[in-house]
């Protein structure tokens, strides 16, 4: 590159875009489907069959997510590779296999090109690592302070199975809830940043690809897991609060149980900040069929993402809509959705 | 509405997003899939295959783009109309019938819910009239002054049935160029409010969706379209730059063949800009075999969108690579690919 910053002639659509284009998302994203830098990627349809020979009539997933966080690099992470992650998990977390991104960069004038490489060269290597490819993209400049350095849209496809049938709708009294790992590893990664705080022991992001915990619970447990919810803004309070209310009913969960790092409480504490409140990048949570949650989770323990796992509560048909938690000392407490803004651009 | 603007709380993840999603998103873009609100929406893949059944292995297109337009409200249009016709005219011009968009929408701390809810009405109403369905979406808020009121990227999926065999690679010598109207009118239209220009007819931006006018085309010359181009950023001469590297091929265009209207023609030599270098966004550029020309360009002219469409040139073997454009007196001059930023922000 000639120049080493974002110019607004970058986003112009004429040589400099090209140039962009060719020397740097290019040589990054390499996969024919991409370089022929038509207006659209175009794939056979029986590439969407293809994973799921044996179901007669597949769905096709689609998610998008735009990401905004600041700081864009941290530790365990960067913008790049939450572009990735995020996305693949929205996929996953309706059973799908997920296949193909877009990657739609918006750029602020004066962006070193350094940096955005680097975002790039993220979202390759988590994007081969994660087995999807991105094959359609767009690169927008707004002038200097009219955004804040890069924000980034992946949209996403996959394909689901028929045997999985998931939905937060799916929920039934006795399912038992099972969370992958430990909460608010990100969210106080990033607040950490911000803040300038140090920790004994260091804060990291989470940030995963979580398709492949997926694929080896639904293995082993296929019909049985009724709901998988990644638990970003908003934290796990938020995401147990949407399926109480969209299956009709009630979730109780044990405080002692759910696992959170020492570092992440006592950043907590120190901001006045509740765990069960604060983003998660490379979490999910499962509601499983009671019969099938022992499997389930030693499926979940033998993967590199879910080695954590553990059981936090179950479903009731009490309460209905409403989630509970069990506190360490037996009280019960009512546990509400995220009211207010807790953590601003934390993804 | 609590709150007539836009707060960081909306972006939360937490009730007030919710609040947000409900009375406002789901209320617009009203439809059972995206009411489903889960991670990622889904659809079955037969719904792919149902438009094409003759059809025998058809492909998915699929495209993203970022909107960043400024002002956000001009004649003809606003940033939600233009974000969808936009993604729509990706996927036309890979020869796709356009079926599924997301919407991933970036807001700046502060905008007037009033605004905003104008250009979701303004999605909603144009997703309608070109038959696509937004299915998934996501919204994300960022502190004042970190963007600029607001950006949406919608990426959007569609199947392609295998007849239409269409890239920018496809051209051949022979081959006839189509214009399917006037060039300039949604660049000068921005330009024009934003330096506060008027003149005597007002311009107004051309932006619509083109899959009709391309259905139509495919439909009476099956095989003889080799290739479809919305000449959006950078204008006619920079698609027709990409078109003939890409092809190895030469192009010669007529400067009197080129329609412009008068008051976009004025607007451009106040500014001292080329309106072949200027971005539409309801124009596309096609190039036939010279066998299916007249029957193309008699479909094109009985389309709403392509009544002014007109032949402007014809491929070439010679000067490959190279754009030519014949003026009106019969000089010759190499015609560039947009060097430098002519327009910022202009979509």
């Amino acid at each position: 590159m000639d120049n080493d910053i974002v110019l607004l002639a970058h986003g112009s659509g004429g040589e400099m875009s090209h140039e962009l284009v060719e020397q740097l998302f290019l040589r990054h994203f390499d996969n024919p489907i991409l370089a022929r830098l038509d207006d659209a990627a175009t794939v056979p349809v029986s590439r969407f069959t293809f994973h799921v020979s044996r179901s007669a009539d597949p769905k096709l997933a689609f998610t998008t997510d735009s990401y905004v966080v600041s700081p864009i690099f941290f530790p365990g992470g960067d913008i790049g590779k939450l572009a990735v992650c995020g996305t693949v998990n929205d996929l996953a977390m309706s059973g799908a296999t997920p296949l193909y991104l877009s990657a739609g960069f918006i750029l602020e004038e004066g962006l070193p090109l350094a940096e955005l490489e680097q975002v790039v060269a993220s979202m390759a290597k988590t994007a081969e690592g994660a087995g999807v490819q991105i094959v359609t993209g767009d690169t927008k400049v707004v002038d200097h302070g009219k955004a804040d350095k890069l924000f980034i849209n992946t949209a996403g496809v996959g394909v689901v199975p028929v045997g999985a049938e998931l939905g937060s709708d799916r929920v039934r009294p006795s399912d038992v809830v099972i969370l992958s790992g430990t909460l608010g590893d990100h969210g106080m990664t990033i607040m950490s940043q911000r803040e300038g705080l140090r920790f004994s022991s260091p804060l990291e992001s989470d940030c995963a690809p979580l398709h492949g915990l997926v694929a080896a619970m639904l293995e082993v447990a296929p019909g049985a897991i009724h709901c998988l919810r990644d638990p970003t803004r908003g934290g796990l309070a938020t995401t147990l609060n949407e399926v109480a209310g969209k299956s009709g009913v009630g979730i109780e969960v044990h405080e002692d149980a759910i696992p959170v790092r020492d570092a992440v409480r006592a950043a907590c504490e120190m901001l006045g900040l509740d765990p069960l409140y604060v983003a998660n990048e490379g979490k999910l949570v499962a509601f499983v069929a009671p019969e099938a949650a022992e499997t389930t989770l030693a499926a979940m323990r033998a993967h590199e993402y879910g080695q954590e796992a553990t059981i936090i509560g179950a479903v009731k048909d009490e309460h209905a809509g409403r989630v509970v938690l069990r506190t360490a000392l037996g009280a019960r407490r009512i546990l509400d959705m995220l009211v207010g803004d807790q953590l601003p651009r934390i993804c």
